[in-house]
């Protein structure tokens, strides 16, 4: 009882923080108009009567968060005109509409698409096809539409718990679905809303999920995904919303949900601050972990951060296997990145090994890889011993890479090469940085990102 | 067709050098004579006559080697005797016959037994009911009997290939089913001889063996053991005849038995001799191999050898599982054993470990493991971080043991707890030997067993 007062209580005053205000929502709509208007007139201009603008996001949708200025408008062309058809014709219109803007930037990759900044505003305009359904689309981006229509038709009322779940979301740092998050998208959080019926129903069902967890609103009963979280896309049965999530945001998101629920408090709404660490203090932590930290720094490369993200972490990942797979003992690794350098980060127990390595061979009836395991090893001036443990054999053979530094200057270009604008600039030059290089690095964002990964703690 | 003369070659040259000598024969037949007649007059005298002398072993049953001076004499009571009266009548004549040798030794456990000297032989008296069949004993060693019986009766010819087969385990270490060793005993090697035919069919098809190779001669189908080596007995349908052969020793022989048909070679019938190491080569090793060795001694338990051993192995065992457990990286572990001294060996990437240990938790949906995860280590003035790393909770703690000194010795008296006279003999005091105390060690004995410990070689 006093809980689900206290949950109310909560909802009402983030409700506070979070609705957008009335002259908010009036400077946006207004913005809004402004831009559909601009499209039509300049399609009208070039002749192009076959366009329709459809307003998409979550300011359409009356889902956005105080403070956001997000305006999506989506530009669609029958779905009978060529790919060359409508690139040619949705550049020309993107072209002209730029210089209604007060700035702009084409963010075109496969797809055209451009963002300008008008009157406070971010604004993304993107051309799509105009398709029959989700299921049938031409270009990737030719759902956006149907998810807007389809949580405009169920959200019921229930825009606000929308709105609260996603300032927790925020606030516990799991929102947001580019790959350097890894977090929940918009429309999975209004799915999640509509599905289970608000905010505080989704955070109980939630704090009972486990792995591979399949949430299927219109029962398409279509996937049999290996991600941790399936939400059958009600729009297209063979997308799953969730695609993007981490395990690991999945996870946080069960802990703090049922965290929340044994003691609701405001604080779950407010992202937790790692202040910048000093130089001093860095020392003093690195000193207490008697840990060693290597990095691995390089030229940013100049791409979409969801682009540059999996490779960072593709090249993390590798680097971290390389140092396992030669016995180092990784204790953690993360990936930093601004707009000029990247730094791959591992944490290891020790960064010199012995100069004896133990190898342990195939079992001795696997014939065939014996033999080669034999001719390897087995009486060779440098084999320290050769000799059967259990069913294996055993070499004990001089290491080949007694320090990571070794190892990884040796293998870095092998492993870099996962992904191509991170292996290009990694062959453009990296630095191998130790303890000493890592301090002087001078940035008040990365002191507070590494401040985070070493002092990490899930509060309240 | 050269392999087939090679092997003829061979076998004709080892059996010149095992096959016992008429004179040896001669000799050994008369003091088994002599020992019966004395235990029949003896036995006479007090009155005792229903006893029946059977000699068993290899001497018996001629599958015994040039040098070998073992006489194995059972003294076979009826089946209906309580044991109290066995004992008592067994004991009596057994203190009798100890008077027979040239000097002798009361070896029974929980069953009678004497060991003698007697004109150079080594002589085993051992009291045993005379059951009905190998299925149906009263005590342990009632089961004897039987197998020299099933021998005799079914190694029509063989004998000499069992010669030969004896002394190939021996040469590549695999002989003796001792807990020490774990091989081959000789009732194993006549029931393979027997069941392949000879020694290179012996050969052949172990050399195509995997683990839980099953040979049921008897075809009695009773066994699904987890042993390497299933060998049904013939004389007991629920024993494994090979069940004291370890998966080392099993592997060995197949490996060995393969590349002895690849290149027939009298080497393989001589055990590999490895020199005492000096104090200054095994320096030299150590620093070579830049590992770090220590060694935990203690009084050697007065206990047979078979009683001893398996304490050793299970105490090695749990201190390696211990420094496991703790996250040293363990790369061998052997157990030293002489009269006065045993010392178990553990040798080790490192002995310090950095203050900072990573402890990964339950799964996040787990929620009774991992509310006391949480409630052990968040929210904790020592921790360093406490976060979710994919589906798990994960605490950065301070080590509780950074050294494995520190280590063994706070959780010495309950690892060694394992085995009830290692267990006394620790409890009673034990010393950490680190590098400097080892290379002070002067026992020639131990320094071979070192050095084959550190440069084993399987040859050829």
């Amino acid at each position: 009882m006093k809980d689900e007062i206290d949950l109310i209580k909560i909802r009402e005053e983030i409700l506070l923080l979070v609705r957008p205000t009335d002259a908010e929502k009036m400077k946006l709509e207004t913005v809004r108009q402004q831009i559909i208007a601009d499209i039509v007139k300049i399609a009208k201009l070039q002749g192009q009567f076959e366009i329709i603008p459809i307003s998409v996001g979550s300011a359409e949708r009356n889902t956005w968060l105080h403070g956001n200025h997000d305006i999506d408008i989506f530009i669609s062309y029958p779905e009978e005109l060529t790919f060359e058809e409508f690139h040619e014709k949705s550049r020309k219109l993107l072209a002209e509409m730029a210089k209604t803007g007060d700035s702009w930037e084409d963010r075109h990759s496969e797809h055209p698409y451009i963002h300008i900044q008008k009157e406070g505003f971010e604004v993304d305009l993107v051309p799509c096809f105009r398709v029959k359904s989700g299921a049938e689309i031409k270009s990737a981006v030719d759902r956006t539409p149907f998810h807007c229509t389809f949580i405009k038709e169920n959200i019921g009322g229930l825009e606000e718990d929308v709105l609260i779940l996603k300032q927790f979301m925020k606030g516990i740092g799991v929102y947001g679905s580019e790959v350097r998050t890894g977090g929940f998208s918009g429309y999975l959080t209004e799915i999640l809303t509509i599905y289970y019926g608000g905010f505080e129903n989704v955070l109980r069902n939630a704090a009972e999920w486990k792995a591979r967890t399949v949430i299927d609103l219109a029962k398409h009963q279509t996937l049999n995904h290996e991600h941790p979280l399936v939400v059958v896309d009600p729009t297209d049965p063979k997308r799953n919303v969730a695609a993007a999530l981490s395990l690991t945001k999945f996870s946080t998101f069960i802990d703090r949900a049922r965290s929340f629920l044994k003691n609701p408090n405001k604080d779950y709404f407010t992202k937790k601050e790692y202040p910048p660490l000093s130089e001093k203090k860095y020392a003093e932590l690195m000193e207490m972990r008697g840990t060693k930290m290597v990095g691995i720094s390089f030229k940013t490369p100049q791409e979409a951060e969801d682009t540059l993200y999996p490779q960072l972490f593709r090249f993390e990942k590798s680097m971290e296997e390389l140092l396992v797979r030669n016995e180092f003992t990784v204790l953690n690794t993360f990936s930093w990145s601004d707009e000029t350098e990247s730094i791959i980060f591992i944490e290891m127990t020790e960064t010199e090994l012995p100069p004896l390595q133990k190898r342990v061979g195939p079992p001795v009836w696997n014939e065939s890889n014996a033999e080669s395991f034999c001719k390897k090893y087995k009486n060779k001036k440098e084999t320290f011993s050769f000799s059967i443990e259990e069913d294996r054999y055993v070499a004990e053979i001089p290491r080949k890479y007694r320090t990571a530094e070794q190892l990884i200057t040796d293998m870095i270009f092998k492993e870099a090469a996962l992904g191509r604008h991170v292996r290009d600039s990694v062959k453009e030059g990296y630095t191998l940085m130790r303890e000493n290089d890592i301090r002087k690095i001078q940035n008040i964002e990365f002191w507070k990102f590494m401040n985070e990964k070493l002092t990490a703690q899930i509060e309240p």
